[in-house]
């Protein structure tokens, strides 16, 4: 299947709303991914919440045509083919994804019957309960540099289409609105173009005339300004004026002879790349080690029972930051979760290879 | 590259010589053949030696055809193609293989400088000597299944061309000779076949009129009793005449009515497929645990110093018998085997997507 295929065939599901499952694993990169299949062989459903607005993490986000060696049987395949074949083995098992959500609590939910489920919120509100945790999270979380413009967290959260943005969730909140976008990789000129018909007035700020962007995206912002559609502005922005917590009014750019420059603004979108941050797991209660989570090499279970770690994030004697542990991690994990999501089932190890009933999950029989 | 190219390209050794080299790996199936790519990374040189003709265990030998679905990023593979990608994998690291060699010693060797060598022994006579000894041998050496024909063992081991004998080293032993193949399936077939012009004569055993060998293989055999050059015999050996330890003169064949045929042979080969056994591991000195080799989750080393197991042949708690689990077993195994092969060298951790050093080393760069 094409990439496109594969990414149109997953189950996105809206933000904001409450749901049900038997395991919640946090990060869809390769390990997040691939759990889904070792879970799936079992009949555990899987939601997976990840940061990105795509399945791959670091491999979609930082390196997806960069070669890598290191995956047995793969001499070589990149980032996104990686990501790909996992989204193949994968698809039989229907998994549900919420994407551009940040897990940000989770809580234990104790049941009528004395067992235990957890209860994971996202930043988007949405909320899941399952039986078990499974945090895939590799470096942490992917979160936006911000440029170092005093007071600029007084203007975050101000609402759709108002104030600071280091992501655009809808277009259709910028409609009508002065946008200042501020940055010169593929984020910052992407939605330059593309919020170009949508906003009143668009103003790209860069600090020289020189753009890291795909050189076709970079024509077209060109075109735009020629056109007199846009403005280009070579310069920082080094102040935001209007009121904090209520409303952005105008953004002050200095150009690169120190003279200051006022724009009327709405809202101010800078795109100065992403950063990897343990982010809010740190506040989850887990025992860290070093910005790690201790796991044991049995299970993969942290120190919280039905809260597992596996991939990157994890630590133990030995461990390696491989994806090639993350999925052997991936299938240890698997086993006991099945114990806390079907406890009163006894766990029959079967191969896929002489298994018909595994081949039938997996829709090969 | 194609299966045979690969093949081809393996640096295989002649048995009965003496060798030195930094690692041993016994067993070349797939957790073997990934070791070695583990182990190339880190600058440790291997040796396989495997009781089959090929490389790919189990895989090779049992299922070359049969699909696997629980390889990470192989939604679907064949036990033969696997071992081809792994083989073009680890193809820039030079691995030296002994073929048709059972690993029945280690014995270990105290170096001047008071540190340990071991010193491996085959049972075609060939000596390895290295830092370190990698068990993958997956569920043990595959031996032959023998006929139940009362007092065969007298008759194994009389050398070359004469008595029983399971496998063919070489042809040429068999020049001349009476032969007798006993089996249907393709082992037998392809023997008879092959046989026919370098031995006196040939006759082929089964106990019924109908092969499971391929097609064609049996259209030959049928072809060449149909012009005289050999004999078909439908019944099966139920004894062997001759002097014990020295030399069999005749095979008693009973058909299907019970009636008795001697034929005078020189050889007896019967082909009754391979069974897996733990095999001379087991005398290796390690302890073991219901057949299996107690290793650590940190450098998956045994009971003894220098001495690794890793795959389907050790035992840890969680242990599942997956590829994917020797693949990581692998990767940790060899950051210990580097520790003992370079004591003096400082172990730095570096990744193949982004080290140059790595990429010249799999020749990427």
């Amino acid at each position: 299947m094409s990439h496109a295929d594969l990414i149109a065939s997953l189950d996105v599901l809206e933000a904001g709303q409450s749901w049900t499952t038997d395991v919640i694993i946090i990060g869809a990169g390769p390990v997040g991914l691939f759990s889904v299949f070792e879970l799936g062989l079992l009949d555990i459903k899987a939601h997976l919440v990840d940061i990105l607005d795509k399945p791959g993490g670091q491999c979609a986000e930082l390196y997806p045509e960069k070669p890598i060696y290191d995956i047995p049987a793969w001499p070589i395949i990149s980032g996104s083919d990686l990501t790909d074949r996992l989204l193949e083995q994968i698809a039989p098992f229907g998994a549900k994804y919420h994407f551009n959500e940040m897990a940000v609590a989770i809580e234990k939910v104790e049941q009528d019957d004395g067992t235990i489920k957890w209860k994971l919120t996202t930043d988007q509100g949405t909320t899941i309960e399952a039986r078990c945790i499974i945090i895939a999270a590799g470096g942490g979380s992917f979160q936006p540099k911000k440029p170092p413009i005093p007071g600029i967290d007084g203007f975050e959260n101000l609402g759709a289409g108002k104030g600071v943005h280091y992501a655009v969730r809808k277009m259709e909140a910028f409609r009508g609105k002065r946008i200042v976008i501020s940055g010169g990789g593929d984020s910052a000129l992407d939605w330059t173009v593309n919020l170009a018909n949508v906003a009143e007035r668009i103003t790209l700020v860069h600090r020289r005339d020189d753009f890291r962007a795909a050189p076709h995206t970079v024509a077209q912002m060109r075109q735009l300004v020629a056109d007199g559609k846009m403005d280009l502005v070579i310069g920082q922005a080094t102040a935001l004026k209007g009121e904090t917590g209520h409303n952005l009014e105008a953004i002050t750019i200095e150009d690169n002879d120190g003279n200051e420059l006022h724009i009327d603004a709405d809202a101010f979108l800078p795109f100065f790349g992403l950063t990897m941050k343990l982010g809010p797991v740190a506040e989850f209660g887990l025992n860290l080690h070093e910005n790690l989570i201790p796991v044991d090499t049995e299970k993969f279970e942290t120190s919280t029972k039905q809260v597992f770690a596996i991939g990157d994030i994890n630590y133990y004697p030995g461990k390696l930051k491989l994806i090639l542990s993350g999925f052997h991690e991936a299938a240890l994990m698997s086993q006991q979760a099945f114990r806390y999501v079907y406890p009163e089932k006894k766990l029959r190890f079967q191969y896929t290879t002489s298994s018909s009933e595994l081949q039938k999950k997996m829709g090969v029989k």
